[in-house]
């Protein structure tokens, strides 16, 4: 039993489902998440072991302001949809998006097999997402981070 | 061929060394990284494939004061060294340092087989690491930063 600031994945529960308002948050289909960095109590750093079943999304298409964002692929097959189209990623492949780039992308998982990979970033305070491909936008309020559509009407 | 932002790590050189003076240098052994968040263009986010050897040390055992830590075992096993004694990761083992916390760690290779990791860390302005075995400092100059011994000699 390994003890911190060492961790054994498989002690930690898969946390499923998403934040996104719906239709967004049933597009994600079967995914699960390990928050790995937070069991070890990592506050500026996140880092994710991510299970994503045939036909699931690792998240909607988006591109981040502040946040620099890395995943690496442990096991199965993910296509990679940014902006210039979509490639697909076998395990030992990885993708890097830098805070500010304006390409939009995300994971889906196309493939017959669940697939695992590690999604990691930086925790930055006034981070921003944008979606081009959907009515969704995060909108800063009085309470916190609120999911709006484009024209800014809360969902 | 996978195009950014997508890379495969195959296709980067892996660069052997390190930074330290001697002995720390040497102590390493035989260790390689490629540095795959760096050829994506990412600025505040590193990310490091890292295949240690049998022998191999990931580090001189330290700790950061503003770097948030965290490493994922790929392949074979390690031995993390902290404050508190010696831990085993295998493959899928992970482990986290938050920013500030005195436990130093570093890992050990003492199977005979290579072992890969993947290694991550926030870059942050002003970071100092502290060594507590070794007569190792960090030194802030003019230049920028420098190893020293703990009495502020440079290297």
């Amino acid at each position: 039993m390994l003890k911190l600031p060492a961790l054994d994945p498989a002690t930690l529960e898969e946390k499923r489902g998403s934040l996104y308002p719906e239709p967004f948050k049933s597009r994600m289909g079967d995914r699960g998440k390990r928050r790995l960095a937070q069991a070890c109590g990592l506050k500026n750093l996140g880092v994710n072991l991510v299970t994503l079943g045939p036909g699931g999304q690792s998240s909607v298409r988006h591109w981040h302001t502040l946040e620099d964002e890395f995943v690496y692929v442990l096991e199965g097959e993910v296509v990679l949809v940014t902006n210039e189209g979509e490639q697909t990623l076998k395990a030992g492949m990885c993708a890097g998006y830098p805070a500010g780039s304006r390409n939009a992308h995300h994971f889906i998982n196309r493939s017959q097999k669940p697939a695992k990979y590690l999604e990691m970033g930086t925790n930055v305070p006034g981070d921003m997402a944008f979606y081009p491909d959907d009515d969704l936008s995060i909108q800063e309020t009085e309470d916190g981070i609120a999911y709006a559509h484009k024209d800014g009407r809360r969902y």
